[in-house]
């Protein structure tokens, strides 16, 4: 790749990366969105509501946190057109290339922020360099910078070329929280898809190696639960109250402690908690977010089912009431073999690439399996893959980092399978499928 | 009581009712306090750093919680050099009557609110007639209200007296977090006080009772705790996190079941937790505000040190460190039965006080001890006495309340026994100590 | 006291202690007291069954449980006949001298020993001296084999005497259990006391020291605990299992942590716990032997009400059933001030006696209570008296002992104030409540 | 398989089966074992301490806990000449048929129950039938009668065939607590194995079925922990104590908290634990009896050092001392697959097996890695090999049995394997490995 394309790259990354918004706050990120894909050119851009049923989202928050981060959005230069569109949270995009006769392929990259405080030591590179987190407490900890350049990267390349088919790329909002990879799956965007990409940086895979298709990406649900109980002065009448603080302790102790399955791995998580109000008053409320996790649909939903006993009986042995709401869920879904060989083909001759593994286990979770249940049971083929970066510390701390090398092998690697599926034309399945056959 | 008297009472009550302010934040509550005063004629008047020592207070919070509520007092019509002689936080104030030879007596009202949302329903006199407190999330629900207005009434009823001899009113910032008593006691205007009176309304007491003076005020003090971990990736790497979360809630698990004491009452309370960031990250930072009391300060260290155990050990069992700050402390101390006796007969003869107990006991703590203690220290006298009134719920509850008959109780009290201290002029031992001798 | 006497009391001390035996297992120790009683010569003796209801009883263990000790009894010489009147462990014992005209007086003294190992190390003067408990596992921790060695030298002295009147000596079993007190004040013998004396060796007086009075003793309650799960094999199927395991530690985290009360002292402890069977299986059941402490009967009756809902709780929670049984409970109740002062004024002419203690506070429970409350109800007096020993380590720890000159205080003290007594003759409030009247 | 075979298969395993008897403690089994192996006629027996040596054993109870089981071993009829040959616990043997030139051939069985009440409805077959376990409390729950029913059945069909080979068969006490699989492996009837068969029945697989090598049998330490405290008087100075119970629960709150690890299958129990003494006494000690299991050794090893450092803190945070003791660790061991296909071309040709599973994993643990371990690194092949059987509820629990058609299978697959392996010759790599090669 060319010195100006390689700057370019890091330029637009280093960009998202200071300016990171958690999930469907991404005011100033679709902005800059929209302003790179209208500089690019494409046949159909749908910002916000016109990408997707607002109703299908989940994990959204109220308006009132959502406010601060659309003035911070206004303050970094979004134009209030841009913000408009976005009214209610409302963020992310897709763009279309329609190039006649061809295969239907899906990119699906993921554009929020983690509420991560960026490290900001000198050996911190975005520190060093200057493109650290603007705001405090929030950070892109998880990569997804590189992928909307990617994203972009790909797009830009595709449109410029002499590319038969169409190309779809889903530039998704709150995938930290599970939250639009379900509107994506549902908008018109998704149907007959033939193939499906999406992409993740890293994930302790190191610069120069590709993942072609990974499997068990974890089945997750976002939990929030509310905890009511009685305040009381904490000095004068302690047994006056129903301490929803103790209750939240008690939770927390035993939620960790959910029985490993012998059906597989699970994960649980209490990641935020607060309760009470002052040192002197018996709790009257606590709130924790929370997240249950499995190797299938099912260990997460045991996973979730105890997790839900526990936190009622914790409120019950405390006197207080329990709600858990299910804020979002996603499904499993593994890559599809035929496709991953095909990326990892293309790999194997992409320069930087100098290791590519046909398929590996995926340890977190994914709301990309709505997209992939989609294109799949409509009898499409999808795969999740995987450009290795050296990271410097693991995703979801403060001192995680891209190597921005990787920015050019990813955009190599999704250009090139691009170009190697439009020459394969529509998968097989998909024509049966859409003649009535199923998967 | 007059009928004109009783309104004014009531009215100046439900201006500082709608308006609460928390610890170090009573910015419009000083400003209102002082135009009364100034309103009043005084012989002194000092305000915020003037009144004290600022490196005396214990329990600020830091200049940006401060900013908000100074905003918020803007808006509410504080005036501007007002707020500026409150710079730093440093609200409250202390207003003098000097008026030639006779004893020299105090009187502490306290001026807080707290961070309890008080309740709107109808029921609620403060919201049926509409003076419910004008900001979310905070109340005076401790009756700080009335007794700012049992200070101003007293200050003026004397002021327009024929009384000779000193008064001192400490208008005492943050109690309810022991922050403000330290200050108003080592400061100038507590010097060689002959009497102080401290007083309080309701703590279960109906309408037309007044408690002479109280025994057992717990010693108590605030602790603040900080954990720190390690933040990871919930779903990929739990195990290489240093959960923060579960070592809250561990410690919360057991600082409650710190053993009772055979000496005598203890109390703990863990009033505010908060914890992570995110529900896909492993927490790496936790915070806590709690509070051990004692019967005896005794009593409170044995709690002081089990909590400290408890959380470090608690942060140990997960891997991470943990420190506990002791922000502010208050001793115990009694009120001296010969100045119970005083108010005691005084109040016999008080229209609408229909019982008058002695002694009673004091399940809250205070830090008018602190006033207290210098006082008996120096060969004074103090008590500290509660004037009854009829609250619908608990003290530090959304629906306390204070029975306005109560406010005429109140001043009418502490008025008379004013009077009745210049007739019986300086204590004995105060005459003593002053030359030489110790209590 | 003479040479002689001095020693046959510490004789007589000595076998009881090394001879411990629990509740309703106290076999050897009520033939020991059979003989002793024998050889004194009384009027009349019941033993076992005869001296109360068995149904009465509380806290009985099964009969399994017995069998080992009435089989220890026997090695250690117990004699049929004995144990045949103890048949379902209904030991203790009633003695009664009846001579003529004269008040009818009480004295109760508990026989039975704690489930705590001995200290064997040579400071340890039982051990050093060779009358350390002979049996692993169960000492005299409490000073019940100084109660009964005065229970026995009073009614000799008194035999011996010109005594006029009644004098019933309840030696109650199953103290510790809180499983006699009932039965023994149902019995025919708890009729018609004009006065009833209970007594306690040391509780942190020292020797020399008498307490005339005590007032409350903490109202208690003893709780089993039963918790059903479900097993498992941890290996293979962890998920499969409820966790009786895991349920108790949930109950044991939260019930030390039962709120304080503002109403007056609590106490509250799981004092023996057993759960699960082998390592590789996921416990079925848990039981736990608890109790609940008040300074009232209403207080207990919180604690009680608080831990069963922890514990239904703790179970839910873990998928398990529990069931809480009230083994016993024993109420409150004070020394009467006539009868203490009576003891008072005898204590301050006994030899060895310097410090008479008029009232003093008890933290701990009783149920001696039952016998007061019974005997108060009907017109008569009661008192609980302590005379004090330097112990060297607090009653229930594996170093406590009694320093046996306080063997003599206390049976002098005894006998001096049944001569008193006799003196006085029936209380007045007795012969009013006989013919109608009530306290 | 001939009628009276079946049945007297039948007849052995049910006596196994009523006669229960954890690790270390098989008495009757050895002594049962004893008689079977001498009428069936065998050129090596070695008993106990002959069979391996005693310093290897891990998880020994102590003396007195041994002692119970002794003398119910010679009240079941086993004889003193059998007793002394397991003097100490040193239970188990090892039974040889030396029968000239061909491969060396171990299988091993495992003899010890479990402490578990077996059920005792009709519903349950060895309740109904007559032969449930005769002592309460214990229980055949895992199959060990059928184990140690084929041992015996293959030995004595070699020993009458013309088998030409060595053939070892290890009678392994103490598989439960991982306690015998290292003497066993660690003795000189371990050395020179060409091959080693393990066996276990069920494990869900149903009659008919059977695994012919498993993966992954979990990697296991036994820990002991023991708390120690100080007691206290529960009522009256419940300050004093250092509380062991309260320890104990924070242990195990914790201990099944211990975070899931990204790397694979981990696993963690309590299975036994006690502590205190009676209701009123603060607990001075504690102890449990856990399990720490992982997919490898080092994530058994992660386990176990979270375990320590959990148990240690809580003792800490309640001020007493904690010990961990390691009692018995067991390797993570995989069989080799050429051995598995020849148990899988043996299991097809055995009637009554309807479904071969060439491997499977396996999710407990199993000391028979050290023989399997020993025997490949010394160039031998192993495997571990399932017999499946229609069990109606699971492993370790009350209502666990054996369908007995399951017997004649296990016995078949055996006998008929070891003639393949007779056949077959000594595996190539073993003769390398015997001329210095490793594997």
């Amino acid at each position: 790749m060319s010195e100006p394309i390689r700057n370019r790259l890091s330029a637009v990354r280093r960009d998202f990366h200071c300016h990171p918004e958690p999930a469907w706050r991404e005011f100033y990120t679709t902005y800059r969105l929209v302003e790179e894909l209208e500089r690019i050119g494409v046949d159909e851009l749908a910002v916000g509501a016109d990408a997707y049923d607002p109703a299908d989202r989940m994990a959204v928050p109220d308006e009132e946190r959502l406010e601060d981060w659309r003035e911070r959005a206004r303050e970094w230069g979004a134009d209030e057109d841009a913000l408009e569109c976005m009214a209610g949270g409302n963020t992310g995009a897709v763009a279309v290339l329609d190039r006649g006769e061809g295969p239907s392929i899906g990119l699906r990259v993921d554009i929020d922020g983690l509420f991560i405080e960026e490290a900001d030591d000198v050996d911190h590179l975005p520190a060093a360099e200057g493109f650290r987190s603007k705001i405090d407490g929030a950070m892109h900890a998880c990569g997804h910078d590189a992928h909307m350049t990617w994203g972009l990267a790909a797009l830009e390349a595709i449109a410029e070329s002499d590319f038969s088919g169409r190309l779809v790329v889903f530039f998704q909002p709150a995938e930290e929280v599970s939250g639009g990879g379900c509107p994506m799956a549902r908008s018109r965007f998704a149907d007959d898809l033939d193939y499906l990409l999406a992409v993740h940086v890293g994930l302790d895979h190191p610069t120069g190696e590709v993942v072609a298709g990974i499997e068990k990406p974890l089945a997750m649900a976002h939990l929030d639960v509310e905890i009511e109980g009685e305040s009381a002065h904490a000095g004068k009448a302690p047994e006056e109250g129903a301490n929803a603080m103790h209750a939240m302790g008690t939770a927390i102790e035993n939620i960790y402690a959910i029985p490993r399955h012998s059906d597989g791995m699970t994960r649980v998580n209490v990641g935020y908690a607060e309760a009470g109000s002052a040192s002197n008053v018996i709790a009257e409320h606590a709130r924790m977010e929370a997240e249950a996790r499995g190797e299938t649909t099912e260990l997460m939903e045991y996973v979730e089912s105890r997790f839900e006993r526990i936190v009622r009986s914790a409120a019950t042995l405390h006197d207080c009431e329990a709600e858990v709401d299910v804020v979002s869920k996603s499904p499993r879904a593994d890559s599809d073999p035929e496709l991953a060989a095909v990326v990892a083909d293309v790999a194997r001759g992409v320069e930087g690439v100098d290791r590519v593994v046909e398929r590996a286990d995926f340890g977190a979770s994914e709301d990309a399996t709505f997209l992939m249940e989609r294109v799949q049971a409509e009898g499409g083929l999808a795969t999740y893959l995987i450009v290795g970066t050296d990271h410097p510390d693991s995703h979801h701390t403060p001192h995680f980092d891209v190597d921005e090398r990787s920015l050019e092998h990813g955009a190599a690697v999704l250009v090139e399978t691009i170009r190697a599926l439009e020459e394969q034309g529509a998968s097989t399945s998909r024509s049966t499928a859409a003649t009535g056959g199923t998967r």
